[in-house]
């Protein structure tokens, strides 16, 4: 049998998983993933947020570092969102034996493919947020939904 | 004053809105756009859907035929999501007065352009779902967050 290439591979991975399906694996995956934190953790952990180093390199981040970048975040909600994304290889997180204990957070391969897609979404809603206030403002005078 | 290249734009508007900032506009868009139907539904109008015609090409879709598309939504979630995206322009409803009416929604200009980024998070949950449950099995059984 002839070995498949890597578009073929994808094709076949395509045709098993398919979030458009309600019990695929893929929907509730798709599910975490469709996540405002989640975005803008791995925004963070990708060196998008407005901050002297090197952006575009992924970094290490400590758990402080992080809630002060992502504001209003709640302490729960980014430690759930962080577990989930550590528990799915998508960030690595490490324990330094310092006093008091050093945490610290980074990207994983896997979690960088994702964040080159999740970078675009919150671009995207950044570059396009007037057109969309101008449409709503258009939609809520015009009626609407009629 | 010399005219502003598109890049310039980019970067102003970036500096005008920014998602890391709680109280930002393109926050709540973020959040808005980071939904799993919205997702789904930007892939079936945008023909990224198993069906024989052109993929790739965006199509207008009556609400019967995506909310097949989208296995187990509700159609209280649909009908909401559909709202939203047409409040935000992304994309139009065309009521047409057959009998019964006939409704169909198409992807604007706007919603192509997001479309081709959700697409990727589709794509990538399903291509790197394997990945990720190898992965959690080996967090779970290591025991994870120590």
């Amino acid at each position: 049998m002839p070995t498949m290439t890597a578009a073929q591979k994808r094709a076949q991975a395509k045709a098993e998983y398919d979030a458009f399906l309600a019990n695929c694996p893929s929907r509730q995956l798709l599910d975490r993933i469709s996540d405002k934190w989640v975005a803008l953790v791995l925004a963070a952990l990708g060196s998008d947020c407005p901050h002297p180093d090197g952006a575009g390199e992924p970094r290490s981040m400590r758990y402080s570092e992080l809630s002060r970048q992502l504001a209003g975040v709640s302490q729960k909600m980014l430690t759930q969102t962080l577990r989930s994304l550590e528990r799915d290889g998508l960030l690595t997180r490490t324990v330094t034996p310092t006093v008091p204990v050093t945490v610290t957070y980074e990207l994983t391969n896997l979690g960088l493919s994702l964040h080159g897609l999740m970078r675009g979404l919150k671009v995207w809603a950044e570059t396009n947020m007037d057109d969309i206030l101008t449409n709503r403002e258009k939609y809520d005078t015009t009626g609407g939904a009629t």
